[in-house]
């Protein structure tokens, strides 16, 4: 698959023992399977009321990855739209059969287990890695179909919908990274990029947050997802956009979006799938669900709202992509608080969130630094923010098992949100460098120049997003460029 | 804000102490915060089953207004799709936050309640002003997350629940009536319009229904807002647009929909969403969701039927437009008669329905007044003929706790079915020519006529819907005029 | 309705008296309502979680008819968009129909049943007919909203829900057939073939598997329908073709798809309503429909990377249009399996699935035959090879009501799992060449040759896709033609 030149041979070769070993070494420092794990869950509590709306959350979690790829797709020149939605359709693809090969297993088996959930949570023994899961689970073995997985994250729905649900999360996370880098990272780049970035910085960030790893133990709060999603994805993002570089001709040819009703057909699907996220969060239906579910609608609206309100006053006119941008932002800044905070706490949070946003995007062009979609802007600050104001407004009076914020008299909370933001950033950052760094041994990381020119779609994957019909404005415009 | 001519300074003073002197009269009506108010619903019978099928419909209903978005947004010009989707979108930005500060409350809260939900109806002790709701439950005070809102509007779902779904209510009528004055209304005007829409005229009509108030009392059947929703809409459009007045060269130059699948795609995600209107408004998941699922579904097969052969009778060709206006009819006709009805009677509904939208269209062509896609002709005429009909094919065979229609022998249904039409019409006309009238001493209503012929998107929003690649034909046809 | 050109008029009226001769007869053949028909399920047994979860599995299953218009509308030249959008759209209304007054009856209604379903199968004494149902259910009579059917088909959710969730089923069957005869098929000559497609080759099929059938007696397992769905619409569509024959210039002029993101969207649609069709047909929320959810993922996710394997192998590239055709092979393979294996199963399963669907479509094109939107090579080939794969890997480990197969050492399964799949060979094709040689007594099946040039939009709908704006390519492109 390298592009080998004849003398370049046996550097070629080297480069590959090299990543081999690298992987190698990371996949012994795995705990093996150990012979204590037992699985001891005779009493079988499916509810049908949890059952079924976990079932419709994991097919909402899904549908948001097709969202992400309208938003993104419509940001995009119409050469590039197939090329940047394939950055998130590749994901179900790869995803959704690595998940079940060794992704859940390394999140979120622990290395041993007995007892049963029916007195929480003193009846389960559990013995968890606090860095990474175990090869328990590696195929889904050991993961049943018909009875609650035996650690209780989720004890009354099956332990096959727990793993299904979470495989959505894998899924979008990396997708979310791609808004960087569109429009020039190589496809085959991208391909290999995502398997090794799911499997090495998402399932040990998963594990540490919700496989009951070191994050957990410390006491963070991330309801679902702000560091192991959010704030992934945008450092990650940041960096990948730095490492390719910016695009051919960026701030000289105007890129303006080529489809603004698909970015809105984009956060739509996104908001939609979003209860699912956030609400299926809550791993069944009742209060939590609720708590989470009015959250997320009112932090999204408060910060669509904050946005083209401060667009209106600035810059005297509201945009279609600013209130998307605004509704995302105030849907990432709740995701890590929403089973923690009260509704007049969500919309605090989203509006504070899109006010950060909002300037972080202004920032990010003025830099003049090619994050193309504000990826970084948008989820990496956004999930600080949240992150650090879960700290803030999180209040036992809606969460028992959650934890009081600074608000609520508890300014200790703040300590171990910070410490999982700071350690999520360098880890996402030391991650995502090194992988690209090592990709960049065995491939070109980024396009040809001259098929910026020509468009993604045509060179990556021999195809136009439009029928002739549609491309011949394009003949004039673009592809003289 | 208001333009402000020198010399006027004292007429514009004048005119705002106006404003707030009749906001500040009208919020004295509403009724105060009792210190009688007590929440004692100590049994929580929270159901998960019920919880989950609410909480997915309350993210169906959120759909609808996306959906909304892309039904008109396919319908207007190109250079408008922006400004049009917006004003969709604008409202679940608005009303996800004004609902939980002060709508809620002033359409459900009681001004007292004791006693619980534990044998309906008779132990619950209700005091509700019959006009409409109290600040009881303003900010969500007393809203309770983990437990049946006191009134037992929803017995077997947590409070909050109950609100945010009718949050999504709320969101998307004032929406609908966006399609009367697309395409040439000012987004501040349409912006400010609605807040005070949906505060003073939407508040008060769901109370009536839904909220325990007069047109509840008075024994009128309205399952899931044929009243509330699309005659209110539907009136309010044809005024907006009178009041407005049409677009520049409306009947001169052509004004054909720039994108059909849009409109496609629009009533396929309203459809989807419309299941969690109507099932969602049995407010749990058993036989009387199933009813109104079922006549939902039927119900809109059949005007969509309807409405093809129709069109391919008289003009001899069936249009995509045509199917997905008929099917909004039928969906439309049977939204009061939902839980009331069986199969059959919502075939009939739908039927009857679409056949009189379809002249109602036909009648706002030739009279040639510019309710620009059709609002009243299918939400107004389609509710009023829905409400009608409920008063006919209602069934106490059906749902024991509806009652029954004049083909079920009490033909005595149809005189509160009638009042509560005509009511809603008169308050919904004159509250909308009041608001727009008090805003227009404020405030421009429509945009500058050269606005109009370079497209809204540009002049209110600064964007356009399309990236130039696309733009190219544009620059010939529509500029140029 | 027929054209009749003077002299030709007793032709006409003798080709009128065989067709309606030939229904009547056909009719005759149905058993007629017995009256030993008795409905005894006294004990109401109504899950709310199970009804919860099939309320909106039905939703999301009507939600794939739209998505397959975006499928395959994507797929098309832009001036016959709206045609093949309207062959999935005009199902609804047809089908939304026909179901309540015949359809539903014809498929599962049993001659006679007594008993209930608290002791299954033994309580219930079942009389049904192998071939065809009964009328016993004509026009939703004895079809009960508040309790479980009789046959206990779904015992926990309410009669008509079930009723209701097939429906959907019923729409989307005939809808897939359309891909191989897009532009170029009479609207009216469609119009008439669903109807008599879906009243004598659906609901026949529908009743040999799911209503107790002789497909079902002989022991055949199709979980969501391999047979039923998949291969009935497959092997129609290619009859349907080769009657119809090619479009006018195939294969000379280029028809390149006028929007592929509209085909993303499609399968992400498509997907996301799948869930609802293969885990819903587990008819309730728990183990089987989780087992039926996890297979559908990983089999569509194995499907996707599959073909983008082999593409990106064979061709160098990787296509959206690729991705898109794995993910809906994937879906197609697993959907008789869904109920009845493991994950890792289904993994193999999509991906085996893929690969053959893969070779069938380079056959197809090879061919040079014209199933434009390859309905054959996926629906049908799909269909079979998931059909057979469910006779190899089906195990009593995952779902104790199905049955082993080949791998869990019951070679015995793979018989009428090859029967099932020969017999509906031969019942949809030769029943859709009937019909289709009847309606061409009556009308013409194909649009007049110059109306493919100009476009079905226009010469079928008297519409256009999109507004002049986006057509001013058009005119210099595709007009001339």
């Amino acid at each position: 698959m390298p592009k080998v030149a004849g003398g370049e041979g046996s550097k070629q070769v080297f480069k590959k023992v090299l990543l081999v070993g690298i992987i190698v070494l990371w996949m012994l420092s795995f705990p093996l399977a150990g012979s204590a794990y037992a699985q001891t869950a005779d009493e079988v509590t499916i509810d049908t009321g949890d059952t079924a709306f976990m079932l419709i959350s994991a097919a909402l979690v899904l549908l948001m990855t097709p969202g992400l790829a309208f938003f993104y797709g419509g940001l995009v020149r119409s050469r590039n739209v197939l090329n940047t939605m394939m950055m998130s359709f590749i994901l179900i693809a790869l995803v959704g059969v690595t998940w079940v090969l060794w992704g859940y297993s390394l999140a979120f088996a622990p290395i041993s287990v007995s007892g049963d959930c029916s007195n929480l949570p003193d009846s389960i023994q559990l013995n968890a890695n606090p860095i990474i899961g175990s090869l328990n689970w590696l195929f889904l073995n050991n993961v049943a179909f018909d009875q609650p997985d035996p650690v209780c994250y989720a004890p009354t729905i099956p332990h096959q919908l727990f793993m299904v649900y979470q495989m959505m999360f894998a899924i979008i996370t990396p997708a979310l990274i791609s808004g960087a880098i569109v429009e020039r990272m190589s496809f085959k780049a991208f391909f290999s990029f995502v398997i090794l970035w799911s499997t090495f910085i998402y399932a040990p960030l998963a594990h540490w947050v919700w496989g009951k790893g070191w994050i957990f133990s410390m006491g963070a709060l991330d309801f679902a997802g702000g560091t192991v999603i959010h704030i992934s994805s945008g450092v990650s993002a940041v960096v990948a956009a730095w490492v390719i570089g910016p695009r051919k001709n960026f701030m000289i040819t105007p890129a303006a979006p080529h489809n603004v009703p698909y970015v809105l057909l984009g956060i739509g699907m996104l908001w939609f799938g979003w209860f699912g996220f956030n609400a299926g969060s809550a791993l069944g239906a009742g209060a939590l669900a609720t708590v989470a579910f009015v959250a997320t609608m009112v932090s999204a609206a408060a910060g669509g709202l904050t946005w083209v309100i401060i667009e209106w006053g600035l810059r005297g006119k509201p945009t279609a992509i600013g209130i998307a941008s605004g509704f995302l932002a105030g849907l990432v800044g709740v995701t890590p608080a929403a089973g923690f905070v009260t509704p007049i706490g969500a919309i605090l949070i989203g509006s504070i969130t899109s006010l950060c946003c909002f300037y972080a995007v202004s920032l990010r062009a003025k830099l003049q630094f090619d994050d193309s979609l504000d990826t970084f802007p948008i989820h990496g600050v956004g999930g600080t923010v949240g992150a650090i104001l879960t700290g803030i407004f999180a209040t036992k009076a809606v969460n028992e098992a959650g934890n009081n914020g600074l608000l609520s008299g508890n300014p200790g909370l703040l300590i171990p949100q910070i410490v999982s933001v700071i350690v999520t950033y360098i880890f996402a950052a030391v991650g995502t460098y090194g992988i690209l760094k090592l990709l960049g041994l065995f491939m070109e990381l980024r396009v040809q120049p001259n098929s910026e020119d020509q468009g993604l779609d045509i060179t990556e994957h021999g195809e136009e997003g439009y029928g002739e019909e549609f491309a011949s404005g394009l003949s004039f415009v673009d592809k003289g460029v």
